[in-house]
């Protein structure tokens, strides 16, 4: 039997993350998820008995997770802008580090149909996930007085536009579009919070 | 051998489009896309002698043109705001006529790795699909006043920002996220020709 081991199950997690972001969920397999994390397929089941939908939900969490910490730092200590920033910084690094061959797997899940009528639960994490990025940024637009309908909308825009542009950026092997994007969006959180 | 059939053909290529939106190209063979449109597989492989590569640069291309189409005249006829409506009304109802289950193909195709160090055609499709929409945005924009840089930014931040919100309107099963991007995009390209 495989020993707890909370770095492996992490490992296992992240390398899943990864290669959704790369190759979307349905073209993938456990197998494949196993051996792109370097883990045996055998302890990859120990931890994620119910297989490819349970790792893909932890996948999409643990991505939720991870950008949130960031952003939610820069939110609380330097407010939006810089919050808005180390958002698109970290997209900008997975993107140009990967030579545009990955980007975000909230977003590979978001756009795959459910196979039947009920809703995988890695859909319902992607749409969790969302709703709490798109919170922390209104949140602290709010704080640093924004009206309550515009930091919504603003906050909404700010996800859905970075996400948009790390499809664009893949397309066109070109790190422009995020750019442009940054050139944007920055002016319109810097207007909003009268900055 | 099969009659060379122009709507037969183009029945295959919008099916193509439709099903690429909803299940990525990765995890779809032309078999399940020749069969997704009613299509007999012969004759699939007569008109895509090259296979599913093929076929998915062709529903790109027709997505594209598609869209331009609207999205085009709209934009000559009645000015950018009008043009963006045209453009989110599109997404709005593709997004809310399949119960959130299809999308975008060029979205789908851009975000999926190139199986080697080769570019697919698809790619570079999808690629040239988001300039020739960003284009024609721009172009309007700077027609009616906008300043150059200004005209790129947001050309490209409204293509990757609807992108996106469909990507977020699948995942939550909602369209709220398009009615508050539509808000703030159209407060801007009205604001950016001094509308």
């Amino acid at each position: 039997m495989t020993k707890p081991n909370p770095q492996a199950r992490e490992r296992i997690v992240a390398g899943a993350a990864d290669m959704i972001s790369r190759r979307g969920l349905n073209a993938t397999s456990v197998r494949e998820l196993a051996k792109f994390a370097k883990a045996p397929l055998g302890s990859t089941y120990h931890y994620f008995p119910d297989g490819k939908q349970q790792l893909a939900t932890e996948a999409v969490r643990y991505t939720g997770e991870t950008v949130s910490a960031a952003l939610g730092e820069e939110l609380r200590e330097a407010g939006p802008v810089a919050g808005l920033r180390a958002f698109l910084a970290l997209w900008r690094d997975i993107v140009i580090r990967t030579d545009f061959r990955a980007g975000c797997p909230v977003l590979a899940v978001a756009i795959e149909e459910p196979p039947g009528e009920d809703i995988p639960a890695a859909l319902t994490a992607a749409a969790e996930v969302f709703d709490s990025w798109e919170t922390l940024l209104a949140d602290s637009l709010r704080a640093h007085g924004t009206e309550r309908e515009q930091a919504a909308q603003l906050a909404t825009l700010v996800v859905a536009a970075v996400e948009g542009t790390v499809a664009l950026c893949r397309a066109k092997r070109s790190i422009e579009p995020l750019d442009r994007v940054t050139m944007q969006l920055e002016a319109l959180v810097g207007a909003s919070i009268g900055g």
